[in-house]
């Protein structure tokens, strides 16, 4: 047994289980021992007064992909990664994003090209399925799957990628048989239509008009239908970026039933509101995302949620366009919000957010974070036990934070290719300082030291919550004349 | 003041408030009287031994009407109406059904036409809506609903007839600018296509599994569904014929929450289970209606539900369809279930399996009977105070129940065009043996007293069950920028 | 069949059904008829314009009856039921009081006398049991309940009257056996003594005090225990006085689970609060009653409880005690919250605050009205048929209202014995004016035409809300070893 | 840094976060280094093929203690801790109980001396509070707290040792203030003592119908009602053995509405029904706890609540008495129900049985397993960071797990002194070989080796489950007029 390639000495080495202060020793990229008085290391890293966490999953962010609206990604995956790197985290899923006409076995193809040539960060795709033709249900889907691509992103609304509620039925049927994990954007349609179309008509054009559109019972509602859709099939769906205090009460219930329902929310439902929407213009424009951020009450109904296990991570839903003409403004300066693209840069962010919130000012504790932001999505989404956390046997994924570092964020404090922070003017206590991806530096002194396309695709296995409860509904009841056999 | 026209003497008569034995005596086809010792009429019935009821109100029944699929109803005005009198009904709530392409307006006045020539009893018309266009949306729906025609019917399933979300949120808004009742087949559609379509092509095709392509989930998902939008437009609905107990609970929960729900049931899911349509060959479809008949402890659940108010009105939802090629067969003896027509006739037995039930087996009391059946239906839709009451100045609709004869129900025993019974064998006690419409006799000594064409159209006022709450949501809230003036 | 005694002519007339112009005929104290141009009555009152409306039937009210704490009330049976003729009601419901050591059957005998010396309404006993020997509850009080004393009172709080939880089981267990409703003040007596000796202890002793001394939670708690006592013997129960949110919560949620709750509401928790009892010195006794009242948001959720039917009706609880050596101040001048009697007046104002927000303000309906403060307690406490309703054969207990008259409410303007009005200040528009128990003018002209004593006892029967719903608990299932003869 | 004392080699580590197969190192009797190829101890245990757990904690157990009845344990601490030994189990928290008229420190001291003599597994104790006098809470018990007692014990029914309502507001306001979890036995009294009275009375004596001496709700209203204190004081409770479902669900419900409830469980609600109680004459004796084991329902909604994390803990609340005169049968061989002793040994079964369900029967997972027995009682309890995880820096206690090894459970296979094993007759898979405490071997080889008095007390920490959550009821509201200084 040869001795330790690099040992990460004297720090508060952070899991969901506690805090240690402890050496974490590191040999072929991955952990190899944690303990006191490890022998010494080829490298050595001094991380005394400084908490050492596992770099961060974060399992929603749109990297290098065309919008269901057809605009391009301000990001490429290494302006990207970059960015989520410096923010600690070392492990992102984007999205292998299929529009109609698209094979899906090619399109994984081609996003693949694009993340091995630039990322720096590991990896992994979520399905994007907006045409579940027969080729895609039958053949490459279920291929893929088997490969390792154990989630599946589906949409109830926008017009050019949505699903039909039967199709939804069977796309969570195939990541039933195969074993993978179905995350929806789920608000409902025609309310957003609805509202839109009746706004616009009468001359509410303005950014703030976006949040108007996405009326709360639009994401209620869609939560009720598929956790219905779910309790069905028996097949867990996980629900993207909560934002309302029903939402969350109507996942508690569904659980409480015991239907297999997981949730993440996103920090823009934590630290926004539908007034930062309202700014002269289309500045408005720097805070829309769908759903919208919400009211303050909305939050702390969030938050609660997180506490008490409905909601089980925060991801950053990063989607980045510029306030330009390439981006939020690709519609003209007269456009109605109904013109301009969705969505906030959070890779960089989320972290940093979430540990001042949660560290420095005390609303939860350091245990809780990593899980939110590193072991639950890592869990969740298959990439245990390689991924989120620090744990012997697991890739060397390492963020040591200072947590004394105060930051005023600014809108070029960022590396992603954005342009603005939608936090600028906060003041964050606590900063990774030095990131390590399998035991490789790749920040450092503020530097990136990695280069692009060294990230790794994560094939995943099946996780516990990709399976059935194996509670069926009485349609299916073996008992009865004809059942289980239809699923 | 003159003399009475008639005195029904010595009854006991029933409201909702008791049972009180009294006489009671009509003028001029209204109540002008109700009190012990009334001086003689000009003419009398006695009433001893006999309870004497208003007249039910059957708000739910498909008479002389294409269905969704393109079958005529078995039964005219004439056949339907007569069958009605025969049951204690003196009031039926059809609907004059546009399907796609038609003129509302004309619907209007087809349906009308064939109610004048044949109806026996009263009735009233929903406004059956399955395409919503701008001339339907701006011009005849809201003049049809101001002369009188205060409910509508949409249906969320069915392919010819059914509405997108947004279509359904632009008739609610008329319906909450000219004061009307929005009425909902309430089923989620995808997950009976993606049922029914995954029974066909695995070969189980007997009506039974009608049952199967139903879920539960269907209906409650669909309520869900309703119910978001009645919160977010502050509107009222009423969800027909509830099935399941989940629905039933979710319709309890929306309506704590302050939502304004109203809902019926219909005497196949009291009296009827999935069972029923386990028969050889294609006999189980003469049980096929949608929903389907589920289980006893639905059913108990559903008489709670009624107990607690969740639910107010019991209807027929009569949809008659003879089991021939006429009707039930006209897919042909191969047919598989989804070439069957649903629906089951129930005008005629609606009446007396809740009396038998309700008051001879002792589950709940005569006024209740009088409630569900009468009075609570006349007032949700606007038929109030002439119909749905034995009160002074109400239409003398009366129905003379002779608590203790008791009928053996057969296939051949009913006056609708239909040709079976689907309760043959049961076993009732307690039939209406007289019945008065407008204080004229229309059903005695087992005779049909009436001539087509005597019924009468009953143009409706709003009700309050019509009224928002006043409660906005958040998106209308006249406090913030925009508000109200969407609505 | 002779004429008619007193023809009421031309009023509308109010039921829980509907409001009618009709004349209303009595004879032998009893409505004989109601109708359209009606004969004329050896008397007649010209009731156009005016609404006629059954005389309000008060459940709960003290009267001439020794407090918990040993103070007696400021009202005779005189003095307050001719306050509540002046405000329309004509049959009240109060307290044959136990105390410990009393013989439960001599107790009765002797309110009774005291009624019927003073009575000028229609009155019942409540049953209030504070010692339930042996003696108390296999003697007096099957006789008493079988002899038509058809409710019982029991504390939850209170030192001197207060049963313990065994003891409330074994009184609801003979009310169960023998019928009879079982009402309860229920608040948790631990959490109010703790709260009080803290306050009092720490010198927090004004009347503003109490409010804190009795916790929202301490009524919900006691709503809670209460109602699993009643799923444990299926026994029905009533919740006296319901203060808060959560607590028509609670019953809301026990309901919809099939246990058999029933509750009422207070004026002063419609129309007061908290804030009310801050005031200068002691002035804030006048409005200490227990519970206390809460807040405006907890007014606003008793209203729509009262609309969902979760709440049944409206009492007083007319508890007085005048503001002076006598009885508010009757623990001195420095006297702490602690010291100072419960109470408020009632019985006068009841009628007119609840007309006057329902009717004249419009957030409810005339027929909600007469439903809640008339028909409802007499179905509930089983005075129906005779009570709560113009109805053929019910006694001639009328009120009729001029729906247009102005009152200023001011501290002289009763006519109890109390000396103020705790809603001195408020301007009521509708008020009765004249008022007829069994026939007879009891009020007109401002002034009582009824002599001391001429209100007669009303011996009642098993009404429905008395009866268990016949579902048991797993302990007494007749399908287990012992069942259900333990009950 | 010297090495290592211990290696236990190539085991497969579990804990919460996953499975590792890893080396763990020992020095001065805690972990010292996880990894993979860790140097050479001084000594080295191989655990290839076996899993490496925690040691258990079994936060809840009755050792060398008069009951509330009066009779002593059939354990000392030296073959309770055997037991619990042999079975896993490495520290136990057991109660220093508080009679009436004991001086608290009293007891403490007394307690403390019995543990000292015989203990071979680490210790804490619960503050049994039963005699809440001033001497007690304002001097004993803030002492005891602030020296790392950190958990009280109180009981809501037991004539001897029961509690008034006031009396549990002031042992939790004690705990608020000086940081201590308030634990309880919480059933209501009044119903078990009507209903065993009644049952007594009337003949029905056998162990069965101690069953039914103790109805389901008498364990609902109980949790309510400590949910409402806890809810008024915001200070956290936990509710000891759960053994229904609607207990389950009141839990669930407190926590979503942001009250710090937290629950434990126990083997015998999760593997015994009622029916285990039905046996000839006595012998049902063996299997009478309270409450009493309920039904398979019961158990799956328990599992259920596990899993959602509602219960967070599984412990044995081991309560031994023989089956012969000096225990069960102290009462005579005539004895009634309420005469025999509630009770079951469950030190050493507890994770074997948990390990066979959710392990080998698969019913849940290892890291589920090693949270519920260990690492939750641990947190819970404020034993973290020393008890309860192999982590670094934690004591070395360990259970290494042979998970193959069958074992046929009989009545003399156990190492207490209770003579039977309430699980007879059960086949369990996966039992621990080798026990390590403090890095100390103290079982291997099926024989202990450890001395008596060789545990060690621990003194414990404020842990977060002991802080309030900071949310004020009303009463206590700052910005009210008095408000938090009550606190």
């Amino acid at each position: 047994m040869t001795g330790y390639d690099l040992v990460i000495r004297g720090g508060n080495v952070v899991t969901t289980e506690g805090v240690t202060s402890m050496d974490v020793a590191v040999r072929d990229g991955t952990i190899a021992a944690l303990g006191k008085g490890l022998p010494d290391g080829r490298h050595e890293i001094d991380a005394s007064d400084r908490f050492v966490l596992p770099g961060g999953v974060d399992a929603h962010c749109h990297i290098e992909q065309l919008s269901g609206g057809g605009l391009m990604n301000a990001d490429t995956f290494e302006t990207a990664t970059r960015s989520a790197a410096f923010g600690g985290t070392t492990t992102v899923i984007s999205f292998a994003a299929q529009h109609r006409g698209d094979r899906l076995r090619k399109v994984v193809e081609e996003y693949s090209r694009l993340a091995e040539r630039g990322a720096v960060t590991d990896y992994a795709f979520h399905l994007w399925i907006s045409d579940p033709t027969p080729q895609t249900l039958e053949q490459d889907l279920p291929q893929l799957i088997e490969a390792g691509h154990r989630s599946i992103k589906i949409f109830m609304t926008y017009d050019r990628v949505r699903l039909l509620d039967e199709q939804v039925l069977d796309v969570m049927m195939v990541a039933r048989k195969h074993g993978a994990l179905v995350c929806a954007h789920a608000e409902n349609h025609g309310m957003i239509k609805w509202m839109a179309d009746r706004l616009v008509s009468r001359g509410y054009l303005a950014p703030k008009y976006h949040g108007v559109s996405h009326p709360r019972v639009c994401e209620i509602e869609a939560f009720e239908r598929l956790i219905r859709f779910s309790q069905l099939l028996d097949q867990p769906i996980m629900l993207f970026h909560v934002s309302t205090a029903e939402g969350a009460a109507v996942i508690r219930r569904a659980r409480g039933e015991g239907i297999k329902v997981f949730a993440e929310t996103c920090p823009q439902y934590l630290f926004l509101t539908a007034s930062d929407l309202d700014r002269p213009g289309l500045e408005g424009a720097k805070w829309m995302c769908s759903p919208p951020p919400r009211s303050t009450a909305d939050q702390d109904a969030l938050w609660r949620s997180l506490e008490l296990g409905d909601l089980q991570l925060v991801s950053s839903d990063h989607a980045p366009y510029r306030y330009d003409a390439t981006g939020k403004l690709s519609g003209g300066s007269e456009a109605n919000f109904k013109q301009i693209a969705n969505g906030l840069p959070g890779l960089e962010t989320r972290l940093p957010l979430l540990f001042n919130a949660m560290v420095s000012e005390g609303r939860s504790s350091l245990e809780k974070f990593v899980d939110l932001t590193a072991t639950a999505p890592a869990k969740l989404y298959g990439l245990h036990p390689q991924k989120g956390a620090i744990r012997v046997g697991a890739d060397a994924d390492v963020a040591i934070w200072d947590p004394d570092r105060v930051v005023d964020m600014t809108d070029d404090g960022l590396h992603d290719n954005v342009g603005y922070n939608p936090y600028a003017g906060k003041k964050i206590k606590g900063w990774p300082e030095t990131v390590l991806r399998r035991g490789e530096v790749i920040i450092s002194d503020g530097r990136l030291q990695a280069s692009p396309g060294s990230g790794r695709l994560q094939l995943r296995k099946v996780a516990p919550s990709m399976r059935p409860t194996g509670t069926l509904s009485p349609e299916f009841d073996p008992a009865s004349n004809f059942g289980a056999h239809l699923l």
